[in-house]
């Protein structure tokens, strides 16, 4: 269990328990610093954490030792070093090395932007994409997340969940709309993902950032939906096309096609 | 104290220690799995990390109740989530942010991919890139590493180091040429590194992978270099140019430019 912050907040496990608090503690220390605290004192990663400062200071000086934090003495802050945590994942997953020349390929041929994404939660995570031009006011890298509501990719990704799995993500689910044109409830939620199953890709129409569209496909290893992926349009410039609609359909079927060549090459890989 | 896998080979800390040897061992467990072991049974992730079966499971067991591994009973692999580790460490870098429009716009300016590294021990670690089209047959995406020496990017933050730094590099570092073009010795890296110190930038010539030339210059922080970027060139195009060393010393050009825009932007945020 951990709230907002990552941080563990379950009870002391007892003697003999399997379950590691220290390794939960600090991995919910990494996970304290962010965008908005990229450098903290010792009193600031207590805080964020609910640890004791004599705690925290352990944690942040096994850190350091470790390679993971830097300090100056007074102030502490992550190392380059933590990258290799999420490498580590992703240097085992095949499915970023198989996507690439993919994605590569359809963006050249659109002139724009590719991406695939995995599901983590409640959020969808990039594990690969290819830039052609800067279209969102926000940067997207390696292992950005958003709330899979709120994008093409996501609903891809929940529109094929395992029956059971929707079901709890969705009466768990905050539909919280990100703007003006975005859904915001969980009914609107589920007529989408039906259409989104029917027709086998996602239209994303300006709800995670104004002036942004999305189109995206599901990729599958065998019959299972491990990933999806997706291409980034500027609104402006669809609509600025001699027929809008008929674009869109002929770039959904583009993004459906190169799913379904990563696909085949994940599930010939096996 | 770790080896090449991770692992903590630090005698027990003793009572009252500040050394957290769990978080210490549970990190091992993270980084044991790789590309070549992205699926480990218990006694594989034991062996790896050279803890005890006992051990191990408690690890991975807490792990698994984090969210950062799953299992089917008898397999365990690491999870998306544990991008969110490095995705900690990225967010809270002003220089990925910065540099990302610099580097889209030199990649569009000359048709190639350009990218940001920074040093992470003796490796360097990839934080931007911008894919223009695919010329190296290892892919690279965030969070990829080589060792420094290796690249023009490693050759720019090893020269720009502090003299006490660099020293203790050369003391330990081992050369080993990664092609047949590569320089193969400590004396002849000094050579090359002066001469990167002398020119403000540094062009690599098939040493990292044949057919592919890449030409590298430092960003300031203030008066410390605390990143590099590169531009990636296929040998071949280069050598087709009807000047192909003024070709050279115009990306050479056009990198530095680049560096200065985001050290401006970097230095002015402060």
């Amino acid at each position: 269990m951990t709230d907002a912050a990552g941080t563990d907040t379950r009870p002391a496990p007892q003697a003999g328990d399997q379950y590691v608090q220290s390794l939960a503690r600090g991995l919910a220390v990494i996970r304290a610093f962010d965008a908005d605290r990229p450098v903290m004192t010792l009193t600031e990663v207590a805080s964020r954490t609910g640890l004791t400062r004599a705690t925290a200071r352990r944690f942040l000086h096994t850190l350091v030792e470790l390679g993971y934090v830097r300090t100056d003495g007074k102030t502490f802050a992550l190392t380059a070093k933590v990258l290799q945590l999420g490498y580590a994942y992703l240097s085992g997953l095949s499915l970023p090395q198989l996507a690439q020349p993919h994605l590569e390929e359809l963006s050249l041929k659109l002139g724009e932007s590719t991406s695939a994404a995995v599901l983590d939660g409640t959020d969808i995570a990039y594990i690969a994409r290819v830039t052609s031009r800067r279209i969102m006011t926000v940067g997207i890298t390696v292992g950005t997340r958003f709330p899979a509501y709120a994008t093409s990719m996501g609903r891809v990704l929940l529109a094929y969940l395992p029956p059971a799995d929707l079901k709890a993500y969705l009466a768990s689910a905050e539909v919280r709309p990100l703007t003006p044109r975005a859904l915001g409830s969980v009914d609107q939620l589920v007529a989408v993902l039906d259409r989104v199953r029917a027709q086998g890709w996602c239209l994303l129409n300006q709800e995670l950032e104004l002036g942004l569209m999305s189109v995206a496909a599901p990729v599958y290893d065998g019959a299972k939906v491990v990933a999806a992926v997706n291409v980034s349009l500027q609104a402006q410039s669809v609509e600025a096309k001699p027929d809008p609609q008929a674009y869109l359909a002929s770039v959904a079927q583009e993004i459906v096609a190169t799913a379904k060549l990563i696909s085949a090459d994940l599930t010939a890989r096996g």
